[in-house]
Formats: C-alpha cells, structure tokens, sequence
C-alpha cells in the first residue's frame, strides 16, 4: 500500500509533506519518514508508528529546513514495520533518495547483482535496491538513470526521488501503483492520491504507467521510458476538503454507518427519472444489453461480496449467467471470456491493485468493461470502458460500509434496467422495485437507531473467539459480509459458511456458547435455514437471527434475534448487513481496539 | 443423518439389530436404541452415547426377547443427544414404534395440530411427531395409516415401523433417505445403507422415493403411496466385507490415508488402454464431447474442492468454461442451464442429499449429468445419466482422504479426454499428462513415507487457535481441503484464503507465532504468493510452506518448507494434500480427539 509525497517551491517542504502525508494515511501507517535537501545534502528523517510520531520528532517539520524533498507513509510488504525499514531509502552515500508504493519482484535478484559489485544494505526493504540501481546507473543524469532502472526493474512502483546534485528538483515515475502532480502557486507536488495535494492546488496531472515527471518549483515537465519529452493536459478537482471529517462521530467508521442513507439515496436518485432507471454512463443501448451473454463481475473483499448478492439479483431478475471471482484469482486464471460477454469491476477506490489488472485482464481480451467506483478520476474509472459512480463520498475508515451499500444500489439499478430491456420484467415490475429501492434510505435509518440494543449485546461477545455466519442465497452472501466486518476490525476469527456447508466439516467446532450468527431473509430458504440453526443450537451454540419482520416463530429457534423491515428478496441485503455492521463496530469498540485503522490494514490496496 | 435397521425372522432380533447398527454407526453415533416385540408387547430400550453403550445395557441384545425389531443410531438434528430423544420413539400406549433417518420439516404444525386432539410428547424430536400421526390414522390397517402419513409430512425420511396388533411385520417406507431391504434365509431386514445386512444376506432390494416395503419373516411385499402392490427386482451384492476394517493402523483415517498409492492406480489404471484414456461409462462421443458448451461441478465438502481444482483443469486444459457449485446452494439458486451443459455431480457415499437434489435439479431441466461416486448402487450412481466410479472401496473415517484422492483422478482423467477430443491438446500432450499421473502413486508413497517429519511438527500445533492456509488457483484449491482436513478432526479454527484476498480484512488476525500455511506449487503464481509469504512474515506469522522441490529459496519467506515431488501443474493437488492431511490427522491425534468420529459430524449427509 503506502502513501508518497513530494515538494518543491518557495516555502519549507517539511511541513507541506507531513500535511499531504496526513492525507494519505488511510493508504498505511506502520511507520513515516522524509528526507529534505537543505542546501548542502541531504537530510532523513524516519519514524515506527503512526505518522504523529514523525511530526513530533521534527516539530511539526519545522526542525528540517529546506525547499525539496519526499515523504512516505508506509504498510510494509518487504521487512517488518521498523526506523530501518521506513522510506525513504538512500543510496550509501545519501546523494539520492527515494520513497516507494508497490513491489518490485525481481529485488532479490537485483539485490544480488548489486552485492556482488560490491554494494551493501542496511535494511531489508526493496526500495533500498532502488536507490542503490539508481547510484549505480546513475552518471550525472538522473532522468537516464530513472529510466534504466526502469528497464531492469519487475514489479509495480510509484516513486518520488530526489538527487543532491540537482537539488531544484523533484523526479517522479510510476507502474501500476498510483501517481498524481499537482501544480500549485508557490510550488508543485507529487502524491499518491489527490486529497494529499487539495490544501495547496486544485490543478492535478493524473501520470499513467511508466511516465516520468520532473518537477521544478515553477515548471513541470513530463518523459516517456525512454527519456522523450511528452504533453499531459491537467484537470481540475471540485472536490471538498472537509467532507471527509469525523462530524461528532466518535469514529469514522460510525460516521459512515450514518450516512448510508444518504449515500442511497445520492446513488439512487439521479438515475430515476420518471419513474424509469436511466444510467447514462453506462452508454448501452437496448440492444446492446440483449446481446449480454454472460456477466463477469471481478471485485476483492466486500466488494465482492456485493459482486456475490448481484449474481443472485441479476441471475434471478434478469436470466443473465453470472460469474463472481476474486480479483487475484481472476487476473492469473486465464479466465474464458466472450466477446459478447460484460466485465464489471467493482472498487471503492478505484485503484485496487488486482481488481485494475482484472480489468486489465479483460481489456487485453477486448471484452466490454465497466467499473463501479467511488473515486472519480481513479485509475479504473480511467480505464474501464464506462464507468458507473457510487456516490458515497470520501471514505476513511478501513472497514467499509457506505461504500459497500452504494455499491449493491448501483448493481440492483444495473440488474432491473438489463431486466427490462431483455423483457424479463413488466414496466409494472419495475415501478414495484423502485419502490422498495426509495423505501431503503428510511428502513436503514430505522435499523440505525437500535444501535444501543446492539451495542448491549456486542458487549457480551467482546471476549468471543470463534464466531461463524450461515446463511443461504442472498443470506449466504450477508453473512460473508457480516463475518469480514466483524473480523477485519475486532480480530475475533469468524467464518461465513453457505448454511447447507456447515455440516460438512466446519460444524464439528460448535462448543457449548459458541455464538453462531444465522441470517434468514430468503422466504423460500426460511424453513431450510431454521432446520441449520436448530442443528447449531441443539450442539450448544447461542444462535443470533437476523429475519424479516413478522417471523416471530423464529423465536423458537433462536436466542436473539433482530427483524428487518420488509422489501424486495433482491434487496435485504441493504437492511441486513446494517446490524451486523453494528454489532462488528461495537465488538470492536468495546474491545478498544483501533476501529478505523486495524492492525494490518490499509483502506486502499494496491499492492496484490 | 441417522441409520436405520429393522429384522423379522426366526432368530432373536436384537443381536442382529446391533450387528446392522454397527456397520451404520459412520451415519452418526450420539445415542442409539432398539424396540423388539416379545410376543404380549413393545420394549425400548436406548441409550446416549456410542452403540457400545446400548450394546452393554442389553448385554449385546440378548437381554431383550422377541423375533422382530427395529434400530437405530442417531446423529441429531431436532432435539439435543439424549436418552428421551433417541429412538425408537412411540405412541402414547406404546402400539408402535418408529425409528427415522431424515427430517419433517412441518412437525411444528403438526404438533400443534395432534396437541389439539390431545395428544401429548415427551421428546422434542419431530420422529415422535410421526409415532403420534401414525397412531392418529390408524384404524386397524397398518398401510393405510402409513400412507395418510406420507400425505401430511413434509421433508425427508427413512422409517421402520412396527405395530404390536401386527407381531409379524416390519413396516418400511422412504422419501429422500436412503434404505434397502435384505433377503435373508432365516429372515429379512431393513437398514440404510447395505453393509447393515452384509452379514445376513448379500440378496438386495433398493427402495425408491415413496415405495412401502412390508416384510414377514418368509415374505417380502411392496407397495406404492396409494397402497397398491407393486414388484421390485433385487441386485447381488459383489462387496467384501473385511475390506473396512482398520489393518493394524490405528485410526482408519491414517489406515486410508496409506491407501492412496493404491486407491489412485485403481481409479488410473483400468481407464488407460495402449496409452489412450477410455472411459467407457461415459458413454459419450467425441462429437458429443466437443458439443459441450459449459461443465458445471456440483458437490459438499471437500468433493466441492476437488470440482474447484477441477475447474482449472478443465478451463486450462480443455478449454471448457466451468462453474463450481457447492450443492445446498445451487439446488436453490434456481441455475440457469444450457441444453449443450454437463452437470457433473460428485459424492463419496452418493447419497449427499444436497448432491442428490442438484443432481435432481439438473434432470429436471433435461441437462446431462454424470455422477462421480465411491458406492455402487447409491442414489446418485442410480440416479445420474452416467455414473464414473471411483475406486476407492469403503472410507470408513468421517474426514475423507483416499475417495478425495479418486475423486481427482476421475476429473483429470476427464479432462484430458475432453481436451483430446477438442483438439486443445496433442496425442504427445496426452501421453505427457498420462506418463504424470502414472507417476502419482509412487510419489504418494514417498510423501508419506515423511510421516515422522510432520508428527513432529504437528504436535508443536496442538495448542493452535487459529491457521490460516493461504494459495493461489489450484494452490487455493489444495488450501481449502488443507484447511478442512485441519479443522474437522481437530476442532482447531483453520480457514483458506485466496493468497491475494487476505490483505483485504483477514490479515489483521495474524499475530506473533499465528500459523500460516502457505501453499506455491504453481510455478507461474510462485512469486506472487512468496510475497504473501513475506506480508504475514512481516507481521509475526511462523510460515509453514508446501512447495516443489527446488524451490529452495522459499527457505527465505518460509519457517519451515515441506517439498514435494514434480508432477504437471495440473496434479499438484494429489501431491500437496498427503502432508496437509497427516498435519491435521496429528494435530488430532496429538489433541487426543477422537479422529475417525469427530464430533458432530456424520459420515454420509444425508439431510439438508
């Protein structure tokens, strides 16, 4: 993951890198660092920890003079979390300095290389290989180096780099990790995404694979790999700045459970004119949609599990075959795909590493692509061929959850427009799931306002180990996503299962008190799913039911239980999943551990 | 789950009872209970816990007089083990008496319904429903009472039945639970599944969904749900009965495990003729074989793993698209098939409910089927178009290894065909494919001839809460059965990750010492993984690796690396799991679990 930064102009760098990096922390926080040429050479400054200690090792920056420099923010791939380990990286003399976002897969054999000409290391990062190839291809012009080392490296990279000998410089370079320039009044900046630049400009360059910009504090120029100058065209960024603050809220995380109905309705709305859905982004006719033969939908962690509900909506509703895949299994699969085959891809960020390359993957096949992203301007919205907006807004806690409940409006608004067009559904029909889709924003506010009730039971499973999610269908796809919310934040080991699964294996760890967490939405699936819970409770387990109102019976079989409003089968998912982010978020909270930022986790992940 | 028996002949039924019961024990072992007729009336007896424990109560039976009976061994399902719950269970006087394989799934509703007549219950399981209905209808006509039953219930079942007004008969009737009925010479006998009867006769009757059987002790009469006679054909039995017994080992899991060389040449070996794979069960063309359009493998547990290995053969070999369905889910996802599909269902026992349901599914869309199952004459292998067996002979241990090792074989096998047949591969290929696979037993032999190795570090692990088993395409494949072998037998919580998937939410569980097992025995996703590798290194996680021989710089990533022998790509999967699953069978062992019984789980899922 890690987060870059880089300034040159007329005030003092630190402060303004420490800023963007504060911006950018979302992208990794287990250590920090900058370096600064102040005049003379070089100075680095590097921190474990959060970002806060950096800041107060150089007083907020002050304590580091100088007009250039880099800064990073680090989730460790290569070499554990430590001062050693932190970017930047320096050849031996500190002459050159560089900050890394990504792998490079052949460092090993450079590093070898390297050894055997006699170089040394001090840490155990791929990034020092880096700096070291850049020292040793580097003769005085560091843009041929850059480019050299391009040639030898394997991997994926986004890279801020400074050399002593041309302290009025900046250098930057990417490969598939992602890379912005901003060109600001008293100075230009490089970042790795643009809330880090906002302070400062709002005019920003989006660099593409293997481009290279040089920045000067009053020119910005920009290179092919093979040194050639090149054009970019800069775009402007209307983005707000404070819409990503906490509001009161005392997480993130808490804020953005809060907003999900908001942030339904912004999805929703603007595509429901006259009672009909109007997706003007995706720019396919009618006939283009008939012609759909088989929907590929590509997405990592809850993203897929969105991907995993919308095969069961748009299968059910549409009659169009659907394949979910994981984004790492799906790029390296050799996946068989028709050219009258459509690839969504789904990612809040936009700039998931395997979920680009999946696109990637498909585009190289020539097969029809659309994302449905949250970041406009991202790489997948760039690339996809159309691209389809979730209209949540900035999303800083690691854990998702607007984000998520945008991304199952868009696919339902997908899968009754393909409905109609293909003459699976009346106009009739229709009208009836718009219905229930605008009744959503206020049957998830309802569901909002028991969080004490949930917050009192969360209490008693802070001490949980094991925790496991059945469900069948729709409520199989639930329960994967209430298990990941659960997990990812409070590290109790839980576990969705498909309900029908549990009893081959997995059932032989039900104990005495085991709390088993059953959703049953699916009428068709109820009584199937009640006979599963009976089996857990009959072996010990405390069985928790999430089911719709008016299945009191449920009673019978379980020990707790919370009712959802009533809507469309399609769509219990979007109230479903509401309690179970609760109950995630107040194990977690309740345990102190750190809600928005997990131990582990970065909020965009693009590295694979 | 549950086995059924029943006897009527000269001899004294309950010794034969406990004989059948025994050979059923593999169906579910958590109390047991016989009802005999001693000439004036019904006894009952019963008891929780193993069948040896009714066995000593009725000093092996011989305590309990009289020349018919019924038995049975439960795995529970409604009603926690209990001496009230097991069966048999009867009317309030004590007239009949029923044991049940299956689930009623309206009880409820029936209950309250004889509650309102006055009926009362002692138990909470939905058997004594049907003793009480069975009382309700009856007027003095034993068939008429039990087909008004079969008209109200809902769900499955598999019942023996006597009537103390009918000393000379055993009832018998099936709806979706397996039963046989036996000819004997000294009398006949009901029973679940054929080793039951193996002692007594070897002269099969295979009862059909609805089909009444009435046995006397010199006479066998059949039925349909109406009460109308019907004629049925029996089937001689060919099987060997020693060939379940554990030979010296200590569990029979380990004993099947040693198996494997043997159980893969068998599968091998009679389907290659003068370099050529014939599969004459098959019974397809080449042109039939070119004209399928997509393959969709549906199964539970771990046969729903080897249908995801499958998967990447098939598409990489064959070049023919596949989906991987587990059965509960797709038998209710209402699938969208294709005429020109093939729906191959897989099933040790071929009585996997939910296998058996898809597999019903998929005819009753008219889609070919083809069954790959261990036990001739189950349901699937009688039910499915084409059935490829597997040779594997009875698995006796709950957790499977040698019929998953089959299991695969078929598949390769079937998919070297298919790719042949599809021109995707040439005659050299295949004799390069078969040469591998021909290859596998002697390689087997060896892995596990390092038994000593892995107890070793097994039984640092038995204290283990959490594994982690992570891998990449088929090494994802070869993780999820890693992981179940692991977690069945030794209750320890194991999961499989995609290698890729685990940065987003999982890996904030691994702590200092958590236990990853990582598996990279595809060369072209080597690196990708060893980088994974060295993501939960970073974090603290000690890294058990499986990989080929060679790749000895994984010592660098990994704590410790376990290699295996070269084989294609493909086949990886037969290798890797030998030490996955010595792992887990001495995790349990080193645990002190019971490993070839573990609790709460059953041999043969036989319920939803």
């Amino acid at each position: 993951m890690c987060g870059i930064v880089g300034y040159v102009g007329e005030s003092q760098a630190a402060p303004i890198l420490l800023e963007g990096l504060s911006k950018l922390e979302y992208r990794g926080y287990d250590s920090a660092g900058m370096a600064v040429y102040d005049g003379e050479k070089i100075h680095v400054k590097k921190a474990t920890g959060r970002l806060k200690v950096l800041s107060e090792l150089t007083h907020d920056g002050t304590m580091l003079p100088g007009h250039v420099g880099i800064g990073h923010t680090r989730w460790a791939t290569h070499g554990e979390p430590s001062d050693v380990n932190a970017h930047p990286h320096c050849n031996t003399d500190q002459t050159i300095a560089v900050v890394h976002n990504g792998i490079i897969e052949n460092y090993l054999k450079l590093k070898n290389m390297l050894l055997e000409k006699g170089y040394r290391f001090i840490s155990e990062t791929d990034t020092e290989v880096l700096a070291q190839l850049l020292d040793y291809y580097y003769k005085g012009n560091p843009l041929e180096a850059i480019t050299k080392v391009m040639h030898r490296v394997e991997g994926s990279y986004a890279l801020g780099i400074i050399f002593s000998d041309y302290p009025d410089t900046v250098y930057s370079v990417r490969k598939d990790s992602p890379l912005i320039v901003g060109k600001g009044t008293d100075g230009n900046l490089i970042a790795s995404d643009v809330p880090a630049v906002l302070k400062y400009t709002r005019e920003v360059f989006f660099i593409q694979n293997e481009e290279i910009a040089c920045l000067k504090k009053d020119a910005i120029e920009f290179y092919n790999v093979d040194g050639e100058p090149i054009q970019k065209e800069s775009k402007m960024i209307e983005w707000d700045v404070n819409a990503a603050e906490k509001g009161g809220y005392e997480h993130f995380m808490l804020k953005e459970m809060y907003e999900q109905p908001k942030t339904v309705r912004d999805t929703l709305s603007p595509r429901i004119k006259d009672g009909k859905i109007e997706i003007e982004e995706l720019g396919m006719t009618d006939e283009e949609i008939r012609a759909i033969n088989r929907i590929h939908i590509v997405a990592c962690g809850s993203a897929y599990h969105t991907g995993v509900t919308a095969k069961y909506v748009f299968e059910g509703m549409a009659r169009i075959p659907v394949e979910v895949d994981l984004a790492s299994e799906f790029r390296y699969r050799n996946p068989i795909l028709d050219e009258n085959d459509l690839v969504i891809i789904i990612s809040q960020s936009g700039e998931t590493a395997d979920s680009l390359a999946a696109l990637r993957e498909a585009k190289s096949q020539e097969i029809k692509t659309l994302g449905i992203v949250n970041v406009i301007g991202s790489s997948i919205a760039r690339e996809a061929d159309k691209v389809m907006y979730t209209w949540a807004g900035p999303e800083i806690a690691v854990a998702t959850t607007k984000a998520y409940s945008a991304q199952l409006i868009a696919q339902y608004l997908l899968a009754i427009k393909f409905a109609a067009a293909r003459g699976r559904i009346t106009d009739q029909e229709v009208e009836e799931y718009l219905g229930d889709l605008k009744k959503l924003p206020d049957q998830i506010e309802l569901l909002l306002s028991n969080q004490t009730k949930i917050q009192k039971f969360a209490n008693r499973y802070i001490a949980a180990k094991d925790v496991f999610f059945i469900g069948r269908g729709i409520d199989y796809a639930i329960s994967m996503e209430g298990s990941l919310k659960l997990k990812e934040i409070s590290y109790v080991h839980s576990e969705a299962y498909a309900a029908g699964e549990l009893k081959h294996g997995t059932i032989s760890l039900i104990e005495d008190g085991t709390l088993v967490v059953a959703v049953a939405t699916q009428e068709d699936l109820y009584k199937k799913t009640v006979s599963n819970m009976v089996e857990v409770k009959t072996r010990g387990a405390f069985v928790m039911a999430v089911t719709n109102e008016g299945n009191i019976d449920i009673e019978k079989a379980a020990d707790y239980v919370i009712y959802i409003p009533l809507t469309n089968k399609y769509f219990t998912n979007s109230l479903a999943i509401i309690p179970l982010q609760l109950f995630g978020y107040y194990v977690s909270v309740g345990k102190g551990c750190d809600v928005d930022k997990p131990r582990n986790l970065a909020k965009s992940v693009t590295v694979e």
